[in-house]
């Protein structure tokens, strides 16, 4: 998705491709297969390169070193990709610069984690700190018992890596939480940074399925706070590039005012920012193309009152085509983004925006779209 | 161009690149080099494709004669494209279908030009009929002299050639306008069509160096004429994919009311409908694409009140860089477009987009843009 604007912007793109036919391979001239944990092609892909960004957060921090000992540009730096990468090291650095965030407590074993659901009440929610995505890695527990596995795992590996990072589990208070929300925030190397508007991420069974642009009836001195409170971070955590900031909007027990804890972090253009590809002035991957090579950043204004996207999952019908096409003809106005991946169940394949005044309409609209490729509706 | 849009709609692309270091060849994996002039180049890539294109109308009719036997689906059609790429073939079938044009007339010698000035009335414009470009290949004359050189080569040619196409000289009236417009329709194969709002290309010596979409204080009954005259025409000639029709905006001689007359057409994306990348829902590529692929055809509303388009021309300092990285800072709504292309004098490479509420904003912007990329202005 960094190719569109990068064609507008005349910035040549180079990809290591897991496969020939990996979905970027499909669209990007230079795109040589790759395995991203194998040191030496990644050095050797690198060497090619002026600068170099990442799509995930699971880089081996071994690669990373030997980038960095290369003298490779590297958008987010090692430093920060590292943060990205272990929820617990997350959790510790932002506790440590004063975010808030849901309680939480690195757990080595049963006795730990029965301490912190005795104390922050229970079911809590239990993460393998490293390769979460999409809600696998992580289980919400009423007992110790339910994690037996992860947590015999934990002392294995406790007892052999050197370093604390994957030392145990991540323990978090399950928080009750009015709703989701997401902020995408963008840091260049020479400190210029901004904002997109604060965005409700509407979740089904731990999945995104839709985000509003912006966050419908959102408090705005809570919108500025949170604001203010990603672009710290990133300055705090030496982020460069896009990043995504997911929080939830709770009520302050005292006050009962609305407020937010930070969820998670993302150090690149995220699914919670598709939004902006048609719903914004700049887009994520337009910004995160000038972020990483130090150009100056865009606009980050909504073109329209409203946008909302809508996730599509691959669904039971392995053919797009003919939902595809249907979709064409039913709405002019949708814009449909599909990935080129294979259809598998459950899997993100594409995504739909669409943009206007009233925000009921088009929920209506990326819902049907949504659910007709995944083949859950039929007309 | 269409290569952004394509990435959306998971649609493939190749190209038959003229050199492997061609614009599209940069953006798009499949590229292979090739001859647009060679037959049996051309047959071999149309082989590996479900539909065929053009992003000029330079393509010999020998050509598109070898695709059509072989069966290739061309879009637009061998029929339609003769007329685009011949201004006298094109003139006599618009007139043939009741267009409003500027008086014209075929010119084979001095004498008929001579006579058909002295009817319309001195200057007239006069075309060599083929492969006319960006004011190349038209001359305003006071005088058959002026076109000695071509009369002699037209007489020379007319005696060659068994065809009547290239028979001559396209000789037109001056038309004394109050300003050029330009109109972008679209049709499909199946026959869906649509037309984006009227816009008006404003000329420097001969050039369009801006676009303002839609155009200022149009009369909307002659916007609704135009639009569907644009219509008429695409169903006429069978076209294809997206057509520019470009005009001019006259007063009625009789009744002193706005009219127009239709001054050329292209059937391919057109420099005047680039606004549409940034400032419509659909833009002009990604609609070409839908279209020739017959698939639905998407929404032409704007997404702003006005978007203002500016021509980069290649200026004399060769380094765009600087001068780029200067516009990105000093404005951040500023939409960029560059094309990848060497940079010489006068040469298009590349345009600016931008969108708001208020035009002479939005003109001085885009101004200011265009100056300083092509090194008019320095600060």
């Amino acid at each position: 998705m960094c190719q569109p604007p990068a064609v507008g912007l005349s910035i040549t793109l180079s990809v290591l491709a897991e496969s020939a036919d990996a979905s970027a391979a499909l669209v990007i001239p230079s795109s040589p297969v790759g395995d991203r944990t194998d040191v030496e092609a990644v050095r050797a892909f690198a060497r090619e390169c002026d600068v170099v960004t990442f799509d995930h957060e699971n880089v081996p921090a071994e690669v990373l070193a030997a980038l960095e000992t290369d003298g490779v540009i590297l958008h987010p730096s090692r430093a920060a990709l590292v943060l990205a990468a272990d929820k617990l090291a997350m959790r510790r650095r932002l506790t440590e610069i004063g975010v808030a965030c849901p309680l939480w407590a690195q757990v080595c074993d049963a006795a730990s984690l029965r301490a912190f659901g005795d104390e922050v009440g229970w079911p809590v929610m239990v993460s393998t700190p490293k390769g979460g995505y999409d809600g696998k890695g992580v289980r919400v527990v009423g007992s110790p018992d339910e994690v037996a596995d992860w947590l015999s795992d934990a002392a294995r590996d406790g007892a052999q890596d050197s370093g604390p990072l994957i030392d145990g589990l991540l323990a978090e208070q399950k928080v009750d939480f009015v709703r989701a929300l997401a902020l995408l925030v963008v840091r260049s190397p020479s400190g210029q940074a901004g904002a997109w508007q604060v965005v409700e991420t509407v979740q089904t069974d731990g999945i995104c399925t839709q985000v509003l642009a912006p966050a419908p009836g959102l408090d705005p001195h809570l919108a500025a706070l949170a604001t203010e409170e990603g672009l710290r971070i990133a300055g705090e955590l030496g982020v460069t590039g896009v990043m995504a900031v997911e929080m939830f909007e709770v009520k302050d027990p005292q006050t009962g005012d609305p407020a937010y804890l930070v969820n998670d972090l993302a150090m690149r253009p995220h699914n919670t920012g598709h939004w902006t590809i048609d719903g914004a002035v700049t887009s994520q991957f337009e910004q995160h193309l000038r972020a990483v090579l130090d150009l100056p950043l865009g606009d980050t204004s909504p073109r329209a009152p409203w946008t909302v996207m809508g996730n599509v999952l691959g669904g039971d019908h392995l053919q797009l085509y003919s939902a595809y096409r249907h979709l064409l003809a039913r709405d002019p106005g949708l814009k449909i983004h599909l990935y080129g991946k294979g259809v598998r169940p459950g899997r993100t394949i594409g995504h739909v925006n669409v943009s206007g005044a009233e925000l009921d309409d088009l929920r209506s609209r990326a819902s049907h779209a949504s659910d007709f490729l995944q083949g859950v509706i039929t007309e």
